[in-house]
Formats: C-alpha cells, sequence, structure tokens
C-alpha cells in the first residue's frame, strides 16, 4: 500500500507517476470503505482524488495556501494532511469535520461549507501576501455550480481587476448537488465540448497565415480582426474577458496532465482559471450512475450501492414535497423555487408535475428570493424551499424585496433546528432570529409532519411574507395527516394543562416537552405544555394566560437564544408587565458542532431528561 | 412649456422627435430647480432624462413593467408618470419618495432602493408573464454599478437560461456612486471605447467575403472560425455568451437612436441587452465635473453649485475617516474596505494615503466581507466600512466566514438607525438584531463623536468580530477628542444616577434620556441614565445592579424592538431571575418611512419629551 506512507503532502513528491495513480485508487477504495461506514459526500471526493492529489504534489501547504470551496470535498485533501487514520470517525461528535477545519490541521488554512466563498476569501490571503512580500501561492478550488453563487462573481471581478497572483481551479463535474443550471452552465458544456481544444490552436493558426494581406480601406476591421485571434486561440473568453488567463479545460483525471499544467498556472504572473474536467462520483458505478444520490449519503451497503433503509416515518422533507404538489393543483400560479436542492427540499415530484413552474436558480439564494418578490407582485404565489443556513445569504432579499413590500412569499426552511452530521456551517439554529425581527413576517415551526402539512396548508391564505421552518430527517410520526383543518394565524394549542410551571415550546421540542412534563408529574410538579406553533405572531392572549395562571414561564426552542423565541416571549412578558419568573431554554450563543442530533441535544439538555434538569434547578 | 402637459406616458407619443428633446431639457432645469431645494440624487436623475423619456414613449406603463434598479433615478420617470406637482414634496416627510413606491402610482411596478435587484425582479414578472399567457414587456435599468453586484449575475445567468423575453437595460455612466471598479467594468469600457462599433459591422463583412476556400483538411478549423463571427458581429460577446442578444452600445443621450434601438430590442424574442452610455450629472457643469458630490446631496446653490454649509459639528462619517488614518498609521497591516462607498463611508483620505491598503470592491457586499475574513486569516487587520442597510447583504458573510472562525474584523457600520430622506429601504433600524445574536459578536454603538473614536480605537485589540454602529449625519458634539483612552470590552458607564427609573439607552438617545431626565426631575422623579455602550457583551453587573436598584427598568434604541437591545437586556434580566419591571422603547415592529429623522423620532416618541411622556405613562 502506498497510501499507508503518506503521511504528509511532501510524502507525495518522491513518488512516480504510475505510484500517483495506484494511490488514486487506493484513496478511491479507501473512501468507498470509510464513507460507506460512516455516510458522507462521497461522489464529489471521488471526483477530486487526482486533482487533490496533483495540488499537493504541486503546491505546498501549508505554505501554499489551497481554500475549497464548499469544502465537502475535503476528504481525499484531509487524507493527504495526515488524518487518514481519523477518517473513520468522519462527521461523527468529536470526531473528523466533513469540512475543512483549521483546528485539525495547518494544511486547512480557511473554513468552508457554505458555497462560492473560496474566490473572496483566497483574494484576501494574495492581498496579504502581497502586502507582507510573500512569495507563495493561493488557490480557490471552485466548483461549477459553486460558481453560479452571485458572490464568485464579484471575487472574479475583483480578482481579474486586481491582477494579483491568484489560480482559481474551476472544478467541472457539470453538477452542483443536482444537474447545473444557468447560462454559465451551458457556457462551460460548451467549452468542454469543443472538440478542438488545446490542439486545435495549432491548426487555427495555419488557417490564419493563410489569409491575404488586405488594402488599408479596410484597415480598422482588421485590426478588430487581429483582435480576433484572441477569441480563436482562447477559449475561456468570458474569464479572460473578466482579467483572467484560462487554461483549459484539462481531464481532471488525468494526474500527469494535471501536475503538468498546475506548474504553468503556478509560474503565470496573474490571476489564473485553470478548468478541470472531472466525474462526479469516478470509479464509483452506482455514484457514477446517481451521482445526486451520492452526492450526500448516509452510511450504504458497497456491494450494491444501496443506502440502509430508512425508518418507518416519513421526512419532514417528504411530507412538503407531497404537500405542494397536493396544493399546486388546486393554485394554478403556484410555482416553486430551489436553489440547487430540488432533491434535498424534496422538489423532485413537483418539479416533474409542473417543470412550467419549477426553477431551479442554481445556487443563488438571493436571486431566488428576489425572482420570488418579482413572481409575487406579479400575482403568482411562489414557494421558496432552501435550507435554513443558506436562506442566511438573502437575509437582506427577505427584508428589502419581501417583507418590505408585503409580498405573500412561503418560505419553507428545511434543515431548520441542529443537523447534526453537517456541523457548524450547516446548523439551522439562527433562522427564528434573523426571521423574527422582520417586520411583517409570520414565522411558524411545526411540531410534527401533520402539523407541516397543516402550517403549509394555511400559509396559501395568510397575508405577507411566511416562513415555515422545520428540521432534516424523519418527524415524530409514521401517519401523516395529509388533509388537516387549517390553522388560525397566530394560534397556539394547550396540549397539557398544569398549575405550576408552563412550558412554551416550538417544534419537535414540544414532544421532549411533553416527556419531561411526564417526568416531573411523578415527583409532583404539575407542568403545562403550550405548543406555541408561531414564533410571530405569537398568540399572545394564550401566553400571557398561562404566564399568569403558573408565573413560572419557560420557553423551548432549537435556536439561540439571543433574539430567538424564547427572547420574542419575553418581549410580550415585558410589555404586558408580567412579573412572574421566566427562562429560556435553547442552544447558548455559540457555533454548534458536528455529531448525532441526538447527542447534541442531550449536552444542550434539550432532550426530555435535561428539561426536566432545568426545571428542577430553577426550584420550580 | 411641453413639461407642464405631460401628464401621463401617453402624452409623450403625440410629440415631434424636436418636441422630446426641448422636453429633456425642461425636464433637465426643473429637476435641478426642485433638487437645489430639497436635495436628492441629482446627477444619477441627470443622466438618465432622454433614457427615461425614451423607454416611456417605446413602453406602455403600467402595461408593460419597468423596474429601476437601485431607484434613486426614478426622478425623470416620476415626473412623466404624473408626479410633477409633488416633486416639490420629495424625500420630506409624507411627500413623495426619492424611490419607486407602488402606492405613489400604478407606473411604479417593483419597489428598489439596494442595488442589484431589478433583473431578478423583473424575471419573476417575465415568467408570471409567461405563466399567464399575457404579452407585455418586462425591462429591469441597471446602472454598470449595480451590475457588479452578484445577485445581478445570479440573475442574468438565470435569465439566460430561460430564454423568455426580457430587457435589460444597462445604463453605462462608468460610475457606481464612485468611479467604478472591478474587472466588469473595464470591460464594458473596451465596448464603450471601440471606434468600430455599429458601423464596423458592415466593413467585417466585406472582409469576411474575401477570405479564400480553404481545403478540407483544415474544414473543423474553419468550422471554428466561422464561429469567430459571432466574436467579430457582436460586441457584447460577454453577456452573448450567457444567452443575451446584445444590442449597443448607443448614445444614450440621442432620443431617437433611443426610440429606434427600444423598438428592436421590443420585438426580440429572448433576453436582450441593450447597453446605452449616459453621463453622470448630463446637462449641469458642476454635476458632470463632480459627479460623485452630486450623486446625492442636500439642497445646494444652483448658480454656483456649492452646498449649503454644514453645521460646526463633525459627521461620525468624518470622524471615522480621520481615526482610521491615525490607527494605520500605527497597525501597518491595516487595511480599509469599502463596497463603492469610499466617499460616503469617509474613507476617501484613507484611499489616498494608503492606497495598497485600500480596497474598494464595488456594489459587493458579500465579497466585501469574505475578502475581510481572507485578509483576517491572513494576519492582516480588516476595517470594513459598509452602511447598516447594506451590510444586511453580507448577513450570512458574517455569521459564517467571520464570526464562525472567530476572525478580528472591525465592522463599520455607518448610517445605523433612523437615515431620513432616503427612507423605508435605507433605514438602519435592523442592525442591532442581525448581529447581536451572531456567537461572538461585539457589538457597539457609541453616544457621540468621541465615543466613535475611543471604540475604534478599542476595537483593534478586542478579540474576534467587532461592529461598530453609529449614525448618519452630525454629531452631538463640536470638539471631539481625537485621542480618548481606550474602553474595556463589554463596560458601560453611569451618565446620571438616580432612584426611581433607570434608562439604559446605546448612541446618540443618551443624550435624549439624559434630557427626559431632567425634564422628569423638575416632576420629581428621580431617573437614572446608563451608556450602556455595548449591545454584546453587556455589562451585565452593571445593569443587574441598576435594575435592582430601580426596579423599573426601560431600555432605548434606534432599532427594531424585536431582537435588539432592549431584548438582550430583557434576556440577561431573566436569566438572572430579575422579578421588577422593565419596559422597551425603540422602533416597533414596522418599517419607517422618509423625513427628517427629528420628525421621525417624535413620531416614535425617541425625542426627550416623547421619553419623559412613555415614563410617565407607566406610572412609574
Amino acid at each position: 500500500m502506498i497510501l499507508e506512507k503518506i503521511n504528509a503532502p511532501s510524502d507525495l513528491r518522491g513518488l512516480t507517476l504510475p505510484e500517483l495513480e495506484k494511490l488514486a485508487e487506493e484513496i478511491r477504495s479507501f473512501l468507498l470503505k470509510v464513507v460507506s461506514r460512516t455516510g458522507g459526500h462521497l461522489a464529489p471526493n471521488l471526483g477530486v482524488v487526482e486533482l487533490a492529489i496533483a495540488l499537493h504534489y504541486v503546491f505546498e501547504s501549508p505554505r501554499d495556501k489551497i481554500i475549497w470551496d464548499v469544502g465537502h470535498q475535503c476528504y481525499v485533501h484531509k487524507i493527504l494532511t495526515g488524518r487518514r487514520d481519523k477518517m473513520e470517525t468522519l462527521r461523527q461528535y468529536k470526531g473528523l469535520s466533513g469540512f475543512p477545519r483549521c483546528s485539525e490541521s495547518d494544511h486547512d488554512c480557511f473554513e468552508t461549507g457554505h458555497s462560492s466563498t473560496s474566490i473572496s476569501a483566497a483574494l484576501g490571503f494574495a492581498i496579504a501576501r502581497d502586502l507582507k512580500g510573500e512569495q507563495h501561492s493561493v488557490l480557490a478550488v471552485i466548483g461549477d455550480g459553486a460558481l453560479t453563487g452571485g458572490m464568485a462573481f464579484e471575487a472574479l471581478n475583483h480578482a481579474g481587476q486586481l491582477g494579483t497572483r491568484l489560480i482559481v481551479v474551476l472544478n467541472d463535474n457539470e453538477m452542483s448537488i443536482s444537474r447545473n443550471v444557468g447560462a454559465l452552465a451551458n457556457y462551460l458544456s460548451r467549452l468542454r465540448t469543443d472538440p478542438l481544444y488545446y490542439r486545435s490552436k495549432e491548426e487555427i493558426r495555419d488557417v490564419l497565415r493563410r489569409i491575404p494581406n488586405i488594402g488599408p480601406r479596410v484597415f480598422k476591421a482588421v485590426e478588430r480582426f487581429k483582435d480576433s485571434f484572441k477569441y480563436l486561440l482562447v477559449n475561456g473568453i468570458l474569464f479572460e474577458e473578466l482579467g483572467f488567463t484560462y487554461l483549459g479545460p484539462i481531464d481532471g483525471h488525468n494526474i500527469g496532465l494535471l501536475i503538468q499544467v498546475m506548474e504553468r498556472a503556478k509560474g503565470l504572473p496573474g490571476p489564473v482559471l485553470l478548468h478541470v474536467s472531472t466525474v462526479k462520483g469516478m470509479g464509483y458505478p452506482p455514484a457514477e450512475k446517481y451521482p445526486n444520490r451520492f452526492h450526500g449519503i448516509g452510511a450504504f451497503d458497497l456491494a450494491t450501492g444501496e443506502p440502509h433503509p430508512p425508518g418507518p416515518a416519513p421526512s419532514f422533507t417528504e411530507v412538503f414535497g407531497a404537500t405542494v404538489v397536493r396544493l399546486a393543483e388546486r393554485h394554478p400560479y403556484l410555482v416553486a423555487i430551489s436553489a440547487a436542492m430540488t432533491d434535498g427540499t424534496g422538489l423532485r415530484d413537483f418539479a416533474e408535475r409542473y417543470p412550467d413552474r419549477f426553477f431551479d436558480v442554481g445556487i443563488a439564494e438571493e436571486h431566488a428570493v428576489t425572482l420570488a418578490a418579482g413572481l409575487a407582485k406579479a400575482g403568482c404565489l411562489p414557494v421558496v424551499a432552501i435550507y435554513s443556513t443558506f436562506l442566511q445569504r438573502a437575509y437582506d432579499q427577505i427584508v428589502h424585496d419581501v417583507a418590505r413590500q408585503k409580498l405573500h412569499v412561503v418560505f419553507a426552511l428545511d434543515r431548520g433546528g441542529i443537523v447534526g452530521d453537517d456541523g457548524e456551517t450547516h446548523q439551522g439554529i439562527f433562522d427564528l432570529s434573523y426571521l423574527r425581527h422582520i417586520p411583517g413576517m409570520t414565522v411558524m415551526v411545526p411540531k410534527d409532519q401533520s402539523e407541516l402539512v397543516a402550517m403549509l396548508k394555511s400559509a396559501i391564505d395568510y397575508p405577507g411574507p411566511v416562513a415555515i421552518r422545520y428540521p432534516r430527517g424523519a418527524g415524530p410520526l409514521i401517519e401523516v395527516e395529509m388533509d388537516p383543518t387549517a390553522l388560525p394565524l397566530g394560534r397556539g394549542e394547550v396540549l397539557r394543562r398544569g398549575r405550576d410551571v408552563v412550558i412554551f415550546a416550538v417544534g419537535p421540542l414540544v414532544y421532549h416537552a411533553l416527556e419531561a412534563a411526564a417526568m416531573l408529574a411523578d415527583e409532583g410538579k404539575d407542568v403545562a405544555v403550550v405548543n406555541c406553533r408561531f414564533v410571530k405572531p405569537l398568540d399572545e392572549d394564550l401566553i400571557l394566560d398561562w404566564a399568569l395562571k403558573t408565573e413560572k414561564v419557560l420557553t423551548l426552542e432549537e435556536n439561540v437564544l439571543a433574539g430567538g423565541f424564547g427572547s420574542a416571549v419575553l418581549e410580550l412578558l415585558a410589555a404586558r408587565n408580567y412579573r412572574g419568573e421566566a427562562a429560556c431554554l435553547g442552544v447558548p450563543n455559540c457555533f454548534l458542532e458536528h455529531g448525532d442530533p441526538r447527542i447534541l441535544r442531550e449536552a444542550l439538555g434539550l432532550d426530555p431528561a435535561g428539561i426536566a434538569r432545568f426545571i428542577r434547578s430553577k426550584g420550580w
């Protein structure tokens, strides 16, 4: 095994090309073995095995800086930078992160998770290098999907103008997570499929030599003609126009070629765009065939490629997808928008049933939300399905374009609350805070899948912007009520009556609250549980009524405490001159690492035992 | 006067070209007369007089939809759509807004204010039109500056792929607010300055006809060659590559030509980019010479172009600019970043003194913040100066790239709180809420200019991300202490002792609190005033101490109440089992219209009399 001898990138440089190629195969096998057990982002990593080897062969990390956009394709990088032995702990509580983490290694120079940040960060490193008079290389490795994110363009635009040394490696696999969309994707596809690239330049020079001289009358036109040499000789005109030297496209699975072109890129003076074609899932037939399914997966059977069977409870995502399809039947102008997450958000069925009413805009959350604003203003009913953490990107568009104009847009925030394996960069623990303070927003959190159906159905008839936030994975119910009665705006429900303490909760934590109340009942404490459903508008009278009945209030949410649901309840109680006790349970003011959500909830005291313990600790 | 007869766009269509040209002159005079009295965005509107006339001549608003990006260039549009008589009330309380407002007119089909939203919104209108089987035109009018914003690119990318009818009018004046930056600006400049545009196409066709036939061996190369016709014949290759038909560039002050080309654009099937060259400030020599100064201005002397002299108190902006220059002397790796607001943020001096350490990234707030993250990670000390309302664009980058990595970036949020004339889209009333809940942030609000200096000086030595938020315009002090002692992290100050009530305030409202306390003292109420300085971390012991002393707490902030400073105080008091009374004063949960900040504060009860009144109303 060559792999066993690679403990640092420098170990690569003693290997021959055939050995590097053998190493690539060993890494693929290793990846498959590990990820089939731990789960993780398999297909993206299978696609960059040769790319990561070549990068670490040519560039000298950590002196040279390699920034992985999104970062879920960093497994090979981790394997090559001394973390091979820890790969078995991938994405597990206190184990290796599935994303670059500076605390793990000096080779992780900048942390990523959300898309399209790498060029901006790399440009920051490059400018700092220049200011300090240093000489190293700085690289951003970015997928063609991530390149559709607007901030990547902002960064290209700035880098093209500054002209400093910077290498952008475009890892072009024609996928973001789903198949890639947008005019840029079409453009890249034309570059890829052009049969003349590379060698044809010589032939074209031949052709040009045969053009006869043309008289002075059309001299200006010929001048322009000469400029067109550039168009003929350079494929990546779009990048060239932005000030980059374009190299490629080259085969991203040919280590020899990669090394050769990277050496060339390293020596070039200004910004370089190196266009590399890779195959997502490369080397594992099930992943090549279904790169989408193998993008991010749980544990699976290595021989068949089949995932371990799910439990019997449908996920919130599935229930959302099925509900939107049903609502679309009755609402002809209901349209659905996804930002490169058609499958992840459960909109696949909708997209197939209503192709004219479905829009996957690519990794472009800002555009997605303002597009929805335009649609709403023009009389459509847009449902925007974006993960909680990614909707952070469109905070301003929600405030400025949707809420300020009181437009009726329904936001479906999947992956709200604790998401688990993906960790810090993906936890949906800020949404209640960043949405609640926006004037006119309605913010709901369903306790289970049936309540999600009811909220979606109701949201169609509420005025203005409505956000529904629900967690990743299976819900508490096995049987889901697909035709529930609509919910009156801003009304909660009392699930358990009690005299001593009242718990105001939202989301599936409502069930934890009920369990905690049952535990405390055994100890003689009579705890009421109210499912508030609405973070905004609050069910003010219901909350005040129960607060006054018990004079001991506990709020419960899977969100940071600052500015969240509990904070809203405190604001209400203060405004109504409540003088009893109140306390809030939720995520403290910190970022939350990766791990099984059950473990994380226990650690935060958000499990039933933790809630009961907290109430006891208050002496209530 | 032709202008007096124009009460709706349809009135334009009876005019001859010379009459339209005369109308343009009349509108310019009218604009100058009005804006020299009211203040406003003069130069952008002088630049689009002919463009707005031609648009309303060719297209039939409100059936056809015209969306003005940013929107501050909508004055001519307002004049032409029946609001001429109200222009004297521009930007005044209850008067006409300086931006498109749907409540003012059916001709304002979508409201704007922040940059780069128009193409997304227009695409939404176009899709809705197609779904409904309607036929009208949809236009986005966007400046070259706004085009550097990433979401404009996201929208171009999506529109180019969808291929539906949509006209993007690129109003290219080589300026955003300051002179434009970025590779895209260079590209546009090349298009503009190409001497061959338009007529040369014929000449080029001549040249191409003279090329001899070439044998079959190089047939493929010739195929490619033929593709290059496109490059020869079409200037706007970058837009063409994204799927747009490119027309232009044409002279944006030639009404006849504008009408002719717009008629052509109207008939084209897919997305069209119409590139129009305009001169910012056109027709008023002082504004042509200093488009920057005349971008957005207060009232000025029409004859000389001189602004009315400012009052004696320096603005927060000026004090910020001067302080950053001083800090840069001692900190060699301090760098400053602006997003197209070099002058607006007071960084002009810095840019001139330290050109290698200053970065204007264009209208690209997302990139600005992640660039800062890269710089910080690489050992620089970035100061990012962005208006409060525009920093909303980079909320995710602050969370994900800066705060999550605990990077030491200083955010200077100018225009925090009530901004006044620009109104709803520009009020900085959400920042305390959207920043406070981010883990690890320090959030400060200076009560006056000297405290701003102290906070900036102190921020250099605090760990992690630090935000300082200060208002637009003159501060309370005439003499500013430019070398104050540093402030300990998270420490407030007691400005007035009192037994009955305590006011916890941040920002210049601290002075209002003191005035209110003086008023109430006359009535025998003994009100303490604490300048908390820090919204995060709170001075917990100081706050708790005074809360317990008085058992009557009033918080005071120029921010929405939901999730803001007062909310933070309530969270603290709940966590510490405080049982006294507490109330919060601030901006209620609504968007805030335009008008003199003094009037707005009075309307919200944030003036000294309002604060005193509120305390009386509580019966404290």
